[in-house]
């Protein structure tokens, strides 16, 4: 195997689950079926390390200072929904109607790992609380132990503003067998279960 | 989502086995925590493209004309292994002790594909066994229809040439891509190859 080949193959394994034979097989198929495409994966690859930064107002990604969707005038400006990763925001945008704004923690609340409220931008947020404009927080961090600790800061920094917290519901998943849900879910769900309405 | 971003993503899926969701985790995995990954990454396939071509004796890839197998004088140029890909080959490589060349189609014979004896250089390869030098063909093809196909074709040319061709031994797993099959399998079935009769 060739130098170049090597260094390409350890290069692949920077991507997220690619292991050895994965790069092996990456770096085969690209040199002999893709080459083109390579050369355009590299292109754009540089291009986009160097360019992309984060948007100032939400911190999501963005090429320019404010992205898209924060200096947009089509947006409500008194919702503002919490996310954990650029891809939550996407999944939520994609799937729901939402016309508000968003605010990108990129991570959650993880005292052991050193991520605390200045790592997540929570002072920024703080800020734009007291601004005034905004009238209600979306709190839609994961339903883990560490999304649940997040939301409960966010919630109570909400308040402190006299801005209302809200938070996504809990339950069932559409369309998922009741057997086959987990304990916790099934409990929960259980337990918060509201009245039917004709 | 920004147009960077999205041409990032579109741009991954030249990658095998790498569809939308992939490749959008793939590249928010790299803006969030391999920027210098990302960085190293374009720079070496932008160069894996352009330089590696491939060895005009075994039609490996190579940066050299010759690659450092063929151009070695410690392996043995009595025997000479035919085998479908590189990825073949370097299977062969680290999994047994073999000590001679290789030949490497890209490739096996499948008419219905338009991919013929040209395609996959048999008359080079022809051209070599009538050279003299060469006394054993081990035919390497995968266990599959168009691998036995072709390793009896190679067969054949062998013997027009007086060179003695022989197949590995049984007991590679039918219809199974030689790449994959474990080290162990694989150093068996090479080191128990029998002769090709008619």
């Amino acid at each position: 195997m060739t130098a170049l080949l090597e260094q390409l193959i350890e290069a692949l394994r920077v991507l997220p689950g690619v292991g050895r034979k994965s790069a092996q097989r990456m770096a085969y198929h690209v040199l002999e079926r893709g080459r083109d495409g390579g050369r355009q994966l590299a292109a754009v690859l540089a291009e986009a390390v160097e360019r992309i930064g984060h948007c100032s107002q939400c911190r999501d990604f963005s090429e320019t200072p404010v992205c898209a969707t924060c200096a947009s005038a089509s947006r409500d400006r008194q919702q503002l929904c919490v996310v954990e990763s650029p891809a939550d925001r996407l999944a939520i945008e994609t799937a729901t109607g939402y016309r508000g704004l968003y605010y990108v923690l990129q991570g959650r609340l993880s005292p052991l790992d050193g991520i605390g409220p200045r790592e997540l931008g929570l002072d920024a947020l703080a800020t734009r609380l007291a601004g005034g404009e905004v009238a209600e927080l979306i709190v839609a961090t994961s339903a883990t132990v560490e999304g649940e600790a997040t939301a409960h800061y966010l919630a109570q920094l909400a308040r402190q503003h006299g801005v209302r917290p809200s938070r996504l519901a809990q339950g069932l998943p559409l369309g998922g067998e009741l057997e086959y849900v987990d304990r916790g879910t099934l409990s929960h769900a259980f337990g918060s279960r509201g009245e039917m309405r004709e």
